[in-house]
């Protein structure tokens, strides 16, 4: 027997729209975006993959992202939890600033690194920032913990709890389980599921707005096949090489 | 010290509009109704009364109310909490029928006691029925404990286990409360939380998307003035009116 499991990155935001870096900005979806969350509910209801919870984080785009799915896919009513832990990487200093700016002024080596190394985060966002959380009421049980840069291996270490301790739970019960979050914790994710090297996945795009499909072995919770499955592999393809080019 | 809650009624439902009994049947918003929720998160936020969790009954035109009014007041990363205990009066036989064809064939007396009786159910909804809710996942539960039909008295029998174990916790954490369900589970809760009688109990209706805050006394958990405020007081007097010549 296996779990059924659903990943799916928020759509178009405003600021994926303008090529910011985002982060933990809380900006909303585009147009464009809240269709991406209708065709996600299509793919759903289509593929018969209707989820019995969600998880999101607690940023608007994955948050509406999902609503919008759900009520699509006519299944509004499904318990919803959310958490910081599924929240975008904190892109420290970055947040904020135009990608190709970042780009130009730095390098491509370091654009690159900045946006892709496994374990060297952007320099920290000072707390005066307009982009800053610190104050912010979501985050108030975080006190001193608060992020103000992460990495990709932060990531991790702060998803994984939430993984084995509420999304695993849920899929024990036999629930059909959609995860609404972010480019960034989603590959932490599926870092984790697909057992990718530090190395490899600096590699991997999530596009937007496609339901990413898992069937996962209930013992090991390891995927059938090794890897997951886009509901609709064309339009990921071609996602997937336009999340490669951003800032160019 | 006194705890904030906020009671808000669905938007205008497709069946309100058609003058249908809905009850249990999932319905959608009309898009009257989805200005209805934003109308309701201006309210919020004008008069600075930001929920910090969100407790919905099952059924999409409440859920879809909240979400576009908790999007509106730019808050749609609070918790949220859903149950049946708060969907609308389980309205039997009579779901899906016509209020005011009930009217005409049942005279008003019959037709005011099915609408408005604390004690007297109408007939019970058979299973075969197209609105029965046997069968729907989200009531999977219940099991043979599903209503098929339902007075004010169940009603407040089946809420009150909700409003004890799952509310008033959230308000003793100080967190401001926002409940969006439906006509008759806010009577029944309105009833409760301003000690009105049965009899009394007949004469009162809830305006559709206009937030009603009460202040709770701590300890006794009574509303500080004996009752709620309409953040919209002279749209709540129109409102009432024109929901009480509803099936004329």
């Amino acid at each position: 027997m296996t779990y059924n499991l659903v990943l799916l990155r928020h759509g178009e935001s405003e600021w994926n729209q303008k090529n910011l870096f985002t982060g933990w900005v809380d900006v909303p979806l585009t147009e464009k975006g809240r269709a991406e969350g209708v065709r996600a509910g299509e793919l759903l209801r289509e593929n018969d993959l209707l989820p019995d919870v969600l998880h999101t984080s607690l940023l608007k785009r994955a948050i509406l992202t999902a609503q919008i799915a759900m009520e699509t896919a006519d299944r509004p009513w499904v318990d919803t939890v959310r958490s910081w832990r599924l929240n975008e990487r904190h892109y420290g200093a970055l947040q904020g600033k135009d990608k190709k700016a970042i780009r130009d002024e730095y390098g491509e080596e370091q654009f690159m690194e900045w946006r892709r190394s496994f374990d060297t985060p952007p320099p920290p966002l000072d707390d005066s920032s307009e982009w800053s959380q610190v104050g912010d009421a979501r985050y108030g049980n975080l006190g001193a913990a608060l992020p103000r840069t992460e990495c990709l291996a932060d990531v991790i270490v702060r998803l994984l709890p939430y993984w084995y301790d509420s999304i695993v739970p849920d899929l024990q019960l036999r629930r059909t389980v959609l995860i609404a979050a972010h480019g960034n914790s989603l590959r932490a994710l599926i870092k984790h599921l697909e057992g990718i090297s530090d190395d490899a996945i600096t590699g991997l795009n999530v596009p937007t707005g496609i339901p990413l499909h898992y069937e996962l072995d209930e013992q090991t919770l390891v995927p059938v096949g090794g890897r997951g499955r886009y509901l609709d592999p064309a339009a990921a393809e071609t996602a997937i090489g336009a999340v490669a080019n951003q800032g160019r």
